[in-house]
């Protein structure tokens, strides 16, 4: 327990009348600056509403080392930040809040490992776990964390007991273990089902693909299913590919750039999950919510993504929407045709590139990697696609070349290329520079 | 061959060239007055485009009595109606074009049937057919209505041919049957496999559910799989529930309501097919995707959609979202417990109410409903789901009685209620008065 938690302007986000507590310290503009502590789905959307509804000042301070862990992969991540960034709100990651210290007994400022923080607002949304004492008194049976064990009738151990929501346990379907989904969704879905069986009918309630969406500021994110992190943890064979490709028809006057990535199984090909983002909250939902879908009912590999029939006409999709395209790149990634990295990583290799031999190719036509190439002589090198044939000599065949274009398009057929020409240490940059704007590329 | 399609100003929508002459002809300011021919996804195109880019007069001419005929279920297609007569489009159905008249060359006249419509431009969106000419000459097989037969990998009776795109029959995943989906996402999709295959690898499509989506004015329509007049046709035994629900939790500031319906098999609860619109375009897509994936990997029941989980927080979904409700309401009427019929039924009885003897109760509350009630007397009935059992007496109990209300929800519960008063003749209006308003209705 951190010192300092019983200060006035403290508080945990647990219940309603938390929120009202908060509303009110907020609303009486007594609120400068705010500190939040977790970087999850809670946290963020408190930092969110907090400095956009009343210009409050906040800083998220999360153990680990990434945004929304466990849901986001870590190059998602990234871009999660950086719209946070660009809002005003400031994250310190692998940083641990020490105490709180108060005047009067109100909170003035939170340290932490690494500084002392100007709050007189903290809200703690960290480490939340099941609340499943009352279940564990009666006897009934718990996993190890303390989440209720139910079957797909909603059932606890005792046949005359059921239980539903955040406090239970269900199985998670991809993984076929048991899986622990907090979701008000869900616990509503649950409800149903126990009241039908309550009334003696007999419902199911199969388990949970573990689909998510948070709105941030610019950017909203969603997610089903497992991150490539997270399938490595389970044992599987996975790797994870991504693009960036316009939602709806390039004709179509309004249209937004999505991102979205999709982490396959090899082998069996399996899908094990997606995630994605853009800056129209249902245009995102609506792809990994057809992914999800499919998740539930089927056991859907790479083909069938790439196959897969979403509604077409231009103010809704592409005639190949990103959902296809992004299974058809994976299924390049499968067969060993493509092969690439997310934004972060490309970044990590620029800001190293004194240290390492990484040969950097930028096949976007000339007007778009002119100014790049002008500002790094001799370390950005602007090959557009059409001028690779003409110019293979000009790739180096002793060092990794990485690959970036728009989106990540151009750059994969450069690669066939160099593989004809017997170049193949090569990496691409999945989503290009939509991908690495989103994550806060400097060039 | 209809009398005078050779004028000028005479289109069929088939070439990109011919919308290049089409825009000529709106660009220079002579037309005033369009004829469409043909009420399907093209037509409908065409008149929002004519009348939202260039603010002609268009009439849309359709033989039969629905538009989107097969797409959309009938009660939905007056909702299509409404939104294109509220913007100014004029629709004449069960109506057919007998000649087109001219003056020097140019047409000026479309003759029905029923009236003389004024049209400096006409646009034939009706009758195509796949152009399996090709194919018929070279001997392939084709199916009576002269599309391609193609096994899974787009292969035709000739393995040394391929064939894709509208001119091809693949099978509908629904029915199991071959079937015919002219649509450019999935001659795209086809497109990779086909040319997977050419190459030497093994790719597979292996069919179709339907999805579509056609933007009108004010709404957007989406569905998947088969209307509940197909599924009949096909030979199941189907019923169709619709909802009426807002699009994302009712505390968002930003959210509409959308329609929603759900087809089903007696018997088995399988899902046939969906339908929806919303103003909202990309709203309405995440939904039927989410079924049509289902439908494409599994054989989801009521049930599983029911449950099915999409993604939630506020701004992107109700935690038991309008696709789980429409679930709910289809296990609902499957088990008996409620019997609906679409809003323009309720049109129907309550415009031929002198002539049977349906007892009309509105179960809003007080404030929705006193300005129906005062406006008839006897005749539209206000009485408030909370007042239901206090005044079980005003219920006949020798008539039927059509029950409405705001979303069709509360008089569910008025229907369940009366039912266990032993008042069983009853129906309730999917939708209520937020789909009776989408479909025209004036008291």
């Amino acid at each position: 327990e951190v010192d300092g938690r019983d200060l006035d302007g403290v508080f945990a986000l647990t219940r309603l009348e938390v929120a009202e507590c908060i509303r009110k310290a907020c609303e009486q503009g007594k609120t400068a600056e705010a500190v939040i502590v977790g970087g999850g789905f809670i946290g963020l959307e408190a930092a969110v509403a907090l400095a956009d509804m009343w210009g409050i000042k906040v800083s998220v301070v999360e153990m680990l080392p990434e945004l929304l862990s466990g849901a986001l992969p870590a190059g998602m991540s990234r871009m999660a930040r950086h719209d946070l960034g660009e809002n005003g709100v400031a994250v310190y990651s692998v940083e641990k809040v020490l105490r709180l210290e108060g005047e009067a007994g109100q909170v003035q400022r939170v340290v932490t490992d690494k500084r002392t923080l100007p709050a007189q607002l903290v809200l703690f949304a960290a480490g939340f776990v099941p609340s499943g004492e009352l279940a564990r008194d009666a006897g009934l049976a718990c996993t190890p964390s303390g989440a209720v064990l139910v079957d797909e009738e909603m059932r606890t151990s005792d046949p005359d007991i059921f239980a539903g929501g955040d406090c239970v346990s269900v199985r998670n379907l991809v993984t076929g273990k048991p899986g622990h989904f907090p979701l008000g969704s869900l616990a509503n879905r649950q409800g149903r089902v126990i009241g039908t069986n309550l009334a003696g009918g007999s419902a199911r309630f199969p388990g949970a693909v573990g689909s998510w969406a948070v709105k941030l500021f610019n950017l909203s994110f969603c997610g089903t299913g497992l991150t490539a992190e997270k399938a490595a943890i389970e044992g599987f064979d996975a790797l994870s590919v991504g693009v960036e490709q316009l939602d709806r028809a390039h004709f179509y006057p309004e249209k937004e750039m999505m991102h979205l990535e999709l982490v396959v199984e090899r082998g069996s090909r399996r899908v094990l999950g997606a995630q994605g983002c853009s800056s129209l909250p249902d245009a995102v939902k609506a792809r990994i919510d057809a992914i999800g879908a499919a998740l539930q009912l089927g056991r859907p590999t790479a083909d069938d993504i790439g196959n897969l029939e979403v509604v077409y006409s231009p103010p809704f999709a592409s005639a190949m929407d990103i959902v296809n395209t992004v299974g058809n790149v994976a299924d390049n990634a499968l067969a060993g045709r493509g092969h690439g990295r997310d934004a972060t990583e490309f970044m990590d290799l620029w800001a190293r590139r004194g240290e390492n031999e990484v040969f950097f190719v930028d096949a976007r036509p000339v007007a778009g990697s002119a100014e790049l190439a002008a500002a790094y002589p001799g370390e950005w090198h602007a090959v557009p696609l059409e001028e690779t044939e003409n110019r293979i000599r000009e790739f180096p065949r002793d060092r990794p070349v990485a690959l970036v274009c728009n989106t990540g398009l151009r750059s994969y057929n450069v690669q066939l290329i160099l593989a004809r020409h017997g170049i193949t240490n090569t990496v691409n940059t999945y989503g290009g520079m939509q991908a690495l704007m989103k994550s806060g590329f400097k060039s």
